[in-house]
This record gives structure tokens, C-alpha cells and sequence, in this order.
């Protein structure tokens, strides 16, 4: 097996879950490995820790209010770059590990960017459905951390944040409704990818939000078979086509 | 000079702005059409006769909903097709005019729609300013179906729609926040333009939305001259750039 060349925080989950990796946001670098090939080890780093991991190794906050201090990070080992940020992580990969798949092709950079902002928006419906759920299957030590950020966030206890009844029905339409957005920019490019036939950060991004949707709820779930059935499959037949760069 | 071979479906204004084309929807097929150099004239149609000339020549609805007529709309003569809704009328113009300039070039088109809907999005504080004064330099027969659909959709007088005050500054800081964000996208393409150094619908969008802020204030206006003077003065550059389009 190859020698580790970077090394990959991430944040951990609990045995509710089996372990697996679950954040969209870190989820999005893994898969960018994989895709290229690069060997990497992943260091596991607890909710309040990652300020003082981030602080000790060098990497930049993501967030200059406060400061703000996220994962993912890497550390390339062969070339003692500390980087932040997934897409930043990404398009450094691109550019130090040319011989690999370009997941930034020339021309399409700024093109991504506004891609991975439009996504957000889109998906937005999704966050009081899946922020309390991930209250649940982290470890007992980001618990806290967790509940605290996100229940300022929302103004209430993260218990509250999900909908109930009609307005759960309502919230979770909307979420189809946003998914059906991406679905458009999915069918408008000819192929089974954002670009057509080769994969490229926009499908990474969106890729990752759904294995994590299904990690976080479970396959056998109401909520994954929801997702699965709409549009197509194709949200499935996303995770499926990305199942080898897991 | 050369025979038109489309007729193009504008909104007109008053003498108010000296009968300028001033729609950004409309804009970005008029910048479209001058930038592949292709021919055409314009057919300029009130507000409230908008449908009436869809139907008869046939031009679908843009919103299956009501159903929703809108420009703008072309007629190829040369080919008989009437295509309604700017990203798919240049598109049509991609292809059936192959020998012109690509605005949507391969494996772009679905990055360039979430392109579209993301910049939407991030300009969005800038209605509740441009509405209003649209109303103002839209001719008379226009005005009453403009002011009623657009109070029936903010629910208040036309002339209530812009903040004033502490709440108008605001506002206007919270489109100067917008536009950074597209100007974000822009430094992450490496060129003047969102792909680098050639112009897509991507660029046509957003200098269409400039054009028609600069036509409908005037560039001597305050609005102008702070949009102007944001961004390392982006925006005047980009508007600038397209002249030779106009």
C-alpha cells in the first residue's frame, strides 16, 4: 500500500451510525481523494477540538468573524502546505497534483464556485430536517458543541428545529422542491454529471451531500427512500456512480 | 447592410430615459445577438400586450403557471422557430448558428444555469430599488400592468417599496454585499470574464443587469456612481467591455 502523502481531518461519528464519516463538508475532500488517487490517513478530530488542532498545525480559519475555525483540513506532508476550506483543499489538490483527475478544469472555476452557492441555497430546506439528526449521531464529547452553535443558530432548542405535522410535510416538499432545482441543472448538461460525462467539484459537492443524507438517516429510512424515488433516482443513481471513490 | 433574419420582442421606454432598451432579461439576448453578430429587428410590445403577441405568433409561456407570458421572445425568419425565455433563446442561437460565438460552449450550459439562479439570488436586494424606478421610465400604457403586478407581488404601493431612511442604507449595502459575491466568482476565473478571457452567458448575464442599472438611473446618478466605484470598479469595466455589444 502507498505511503500516506496527506493527511485528512475529519469529524468522527458515533456508534449510532457505525463510525462513518458523515459531514458534507469534509465528504467533499474524501471523495476528491479518491477520485484522484491521492493516499491519504484521516485524523478524527472532536467538535471542540478543532480550533486547537487548526491553531497547532497552521491552518487558516475559514471564517474571519470571531475567527472561525472548520474541517476539513489537510496536511500535505510532502510539501508542508496546511490548507482549509474544501473547495480551496480541492483546487490545490488540482494544481499540486497535476497528474491527477482536474476536478477545477480551466475555465470553469468561478463557474463552480457560483455552482456550489447555488447548491446551498437550493438544499437549504434540508438543514431543520438534518442539523438535529446529526445532534444524534455524533460523539458524546461534540454534543455540546454542536447543540450550543446550532441552537443559537436557529434561536431554539435543537429538539424544536425540525417541523412537526403539516409543517414538516410543508419543509420537506420544500426540500424536494429545492432538490428539483438541481435536478434542472442536472438535465440541462447532457450527461449524467454537472459538465456531461467527467466529474468535476459540482458533482463532488452534491455527490456528498446525498452519501451523507444516507449515512446520517440510514438506507432502509422513510427519508433516503424519499430521496431515492424523486427525480428519476437520480440522487441514488449519484451515490451509486460515486460508491467506488468511498 | 445585412437583412435581419430575427425579429427580437423588446419592452420600450419613455422619453424619461430617451426610449432605451432597459430589461435585463431582454438585455441578455440583445447583447447575445450583437456579440454572434447576427442581424435583427426589434419589435418593441407593451406590458399589457405581451400575451396577446405570444399567442399570435406562437411563442410559449414562460411559467406554466396562470400561464405567464413574458419577454423576451425571437422569431428566426429563416427557420420559422419562435423561441421564448433568454437562456433558451441563446441557446437555440448556439446551435442553430454554429459559425458565431459560443456562449454556452460544451459541458458549461448546466454550471451556467446554476450560474444564472446563483447571481440571481445574490443580487436579489437590489428590487425593492430598481422596481420602482422602472415603473418610472416604462411608457404610460405599460405603467397601470406593471405597478398592479408588481404591488399585488411586494403587497404594498409601488411607491412604498424602497426603504428609506436607516433601512434604505441598509438595504443598498446588502446589494453592495450581493455584488460581492459575483465579484468572488469573477477573482476565482483568473480573467475579466467568469470562464477567464472569453465572454459566456454567464458574463452576458451579469453585464446586462449593469447596463439596464446604469440606463435606468443614468450615469450621472448617486445609484451609478456607487456601483461604479465598488469592487476596484468591476462593474463600469464590465459594462464597458459590452459596448461594443450594445
Amino acid at each position: 500500500m502507498a505511503q500516506p502523502s496527506i493527511i485528512f481531518y475529519d469529524i468522527p461519528s458515533s456508534s449510532v451510525i457505525g463510525h462513518q464519516p458523515w459531514s458534507p463538508n469534509t465528504w467533499r475532500v474524501r471523495y476528491a481523494l479518491n477520485i484522484k488517487g491521492i493516499p491519504f490517513q484521516t485524523v478524527w478530530v472532536e467538535y471542540p477540538d478543532i480550533e486547537d488542532v487548526c491553531k497547532k498545525i497552521g491552518a487558516a480559519p475559514t471564517s474571519p468573524i470571531a475567527p472561525h475555525y472548520t474541517l476539513p483540513v489537510i496536511q500535505d506532508i510532502s510539501t508542508g502546505a496546511v490548507v482549509s476550506d474544501g473547495p480551496l483543499i480541492v483546487e490545490y489538490l488540482d494544481k499540486q497534483y497535476p497528474n491527477t483527475a482536474t476536478l477545477f478544469p480551466s475555465g470553469t472555476v468561478a463557474l463552480q464556485y457560483a455552482f456550489v452557492d447555488a447548491h446551498i441555497t437550493a438544499i437549504s430546506p434540508i438543514f431543520p430536517f438534518s442539523i438535529p439528526r446529526v445532534n444524534e449521531i455524533i460523539n458524546p464529547h461534540s454534543e455540546p458543541y454542536f447543540r450550543r452553535t446550532r441552537e443559537a443558530s436557529f434561536g431554539k432548542k435543537i429538539e424544536e428545529i425540525t417541523p412537526v405535522g403539516e409543517a414538516c410535510a410543508e419543509g420537506w416538499e420544500k426540500y424536494k422542491d429545492g432538490l428539483g432545482k438541481v435536478d434542472g441543472w442536472f438535465k440541462k448538461s447532457g450527461g449524467p454529471f454537472i459538465t456531461g460525462d467527467y466529474v468535476t467539484f459540482a458533482d463532488v459537492t452534491v455527490a456528498s451531500w446525498m452519501v451523507c443524507l444516507k449515512i446520517i438517516y440510514g438506507e432502509n429510512s422513510q427519508q433516503w427512500r424519499d430521496i431515492a424515488s424523486w427525480h428519476d433516482g437520480r440522487w441514488d443513481g449519484l451515490v451509486n456512480a460515486f460508491a467506488k471513490y468511498q
